[in-house]
């Protein structure tokens, strides 16, 4: 069997980018004229077919569910994939996991070797290369070959498919209020750099949350990390100069790694500072003090993100295009480091 | 195209488990020969052909990795394929993943799904099911058809293949004697049901190292738990109890738990007693105090699996079959929990 060329594999016979080639082949004016009509022939030499997809999908069902995340270590995305096998494994469906790694080339890959036969759909986080591209051509092109995508918690506006996120803006805004009403007021909030979607809408919920207790936004309050896997002592030495009686933090790492900086500096939690983080995995649950936080109830997310794809599968080929976006509700879970 | 004809089928068709068809197209005598008859003639009927995976094996290589996993909540599991993933993208593999749940069927359903055509050779830890029943015929079937297959962490002697594993006798005995040597003589041990075979190898560590020490082994002291995800009133009502020192736990958990119940007894951590555990994962790193504990390597582990692996994809074809087992080495990482 002659193998099947892919856009992999002329970004790199020609040594550019997977994303050039995509444009090339397009046409888009962003692409130098040279590379354009080098890319266009080596296409045609090769005979690239870009519509592959929808040819292996009217031969075969797979039952198979291709489920793409953005990263492997971390307890959110691990949830939400025993939800999306629970629901795939009752229905007879047997489910393929590829990692991105926050990648945009490897997100591409994981969609053409998965698409071209081994999977009938796709549930995916999209990678976080791929939200600041803003570059999403591989996800709407198999979507309008007709294979059904379900996005799951980090989505773009951009696409039209089922979608399943959280409110994290309402979600973080609830636990603002919570601090405030137990008593908070000087509230510091741990969060990332604004491209994160996700920081970003949680960021908003914080700031809508002082608004309603009508307090002023305090600017040097707000530490908005970068380097996420390293930062204990970015908010070791950001909380030593503050003075604040309350932390929201966008995660449980950050909420851990605060804990244990207000623990050096030998205030009391929760009387003289109370913390929240976001996402309820094992850290919160198992830290000391043990942690109160938004859960997004990741389990929840992947049963309905499965339960939509397969009704997607099974009830092809009606002529209307739907589709659904389901805001999972966020709860907040109390736990020692809150008052009541 | 026509579906082809699996296992699954067959096991659904006629109501019976995966196990027993297997059993029954090879004639066992353990399943009633009205069974056997019955699955023969269905298989017979529609064409199964046990070794369709040999046949796609020849026309193509797919330049895929599947790696099976028995369960997806699990950061070590989640660091070994990190492992994997930088060592297979690095060789222009890819990788994707699946989960047993660590249940025998599910085990052979990704079996057949990713040996007919979705990858090139495996990866695998063995699902607990898997070891109880000690029904490899999936895993040897898939070798003799000549697809490689690298075992890691949970391995069975039967099954003549790559192995990756961890000497988790050494690596406990290492610790206990950690224990013993900054003074502890009363040391509990957290440990899981016998079956499990890596507990039962942590507790012949554990054993060893009482024994180098000439101390006799208090069967009071150890407390075997079968149901790992809710122990917690089981460990706390154990520890209220005993009169004890030291505290060696085979798994993160367990540690995190012991450290609770031993701070609820106001007992101080490592003065009046010193905790280590195995595994070493988030858990351990944020716990308070931080607890020390065994690290398995699993980035390492992945490398090495990964390495193997595409060593005898790239190499076959020799008439000589030689299988190699590596043992990457433990290491005790002091933290918190422990004195010098």
């Amino acid at each position: 069997m002659r193998q099947k060329i892919t856009l992999k594999h002329i970004a790199k016979e020609l040594d550019i980018s997977i994303s050039t080639v995509s444009k090339a082949l397009k046409g888009n004016k962003e692409i130098s004229e040279d590379t354009r009509l080098k890319v266009k022939a080596f296409a045609k030499l090769y005979n690239y077919k870009p519509n592959n997809i929808a040819l292996s999908l009217k031969n075969r069902k797979t039952k198979t569910i291709a489920v793409i995340i953005p990263e492997i270590l971390h307890h959110f995305f691990a949830k939400v994939i025993r939800g999306i096998e629970r629901v795939a494994n009752k229905n007879g469906y047997q489910v393929i996991i590829c990692s991105s790694n926050n990648s945009f080339d490897r997100e591409v890959i994981n969609f053409e070797m998965l698409a071209s036969g081994s999977a009938d759909g796709f549930i995916l986080s999209i990678a976080k290369e791929t939200l600041q591209n803003q570059d999403y051509h591989h996800i709407t092109e198999t979507i309008s070959q007709g294979m059904p995508v379900v996005l799951f918690d980090r989505v773009a506006d951009g696409i039209f498919c089922d979608k399943i996120i959280v409110d994290d803006t309402r979600g973080a805004q609830d636990a603002v209020m919570h601090l405030l009403a137990q008593g908070s007021r000087r509230i510091v909030l741990l969060t990332t750099v604004d491209y994160i979607n996700v920081g970003n809408l949680r960021t908003q919920g914080y700031l809508r949350a002082l608004k309603a207790y009508d307090l002023e936004i305090d600017e040097t309050l707000i530490l908005k990390i970068e380097d996420v896997d390293n930062c204990e002592g970015e908010i070791l030495s950001f909380l030593e100069e503050k003075e604040f009686d309350g932390i929201f933090a966008v995660n449980e790492l950050f909420a851990v790694l605060a804990t244990k900086a207000v623990r050096l500096q030998n205030k009391s939690i929760p009387d003289d500072v109370a913390i929240i983080g976001f996402s309820d995995g094992l850290l919160s649950k198992h830290a000391s003090p043990t942690l109160t936080t938004v859960s997004q109830h990741g389990e929840q997310m992947g049963e309905k993100a499965a339960e939509l794809l397969i009704h997607k599968l099974e009830n092809q080929q009606q002529g209307l295009e739907e589709y659904r976006t389901i805001i999972i509700d966020t709860e907040l879970i109390h736990r020692a480091s809150t008052r009541e």
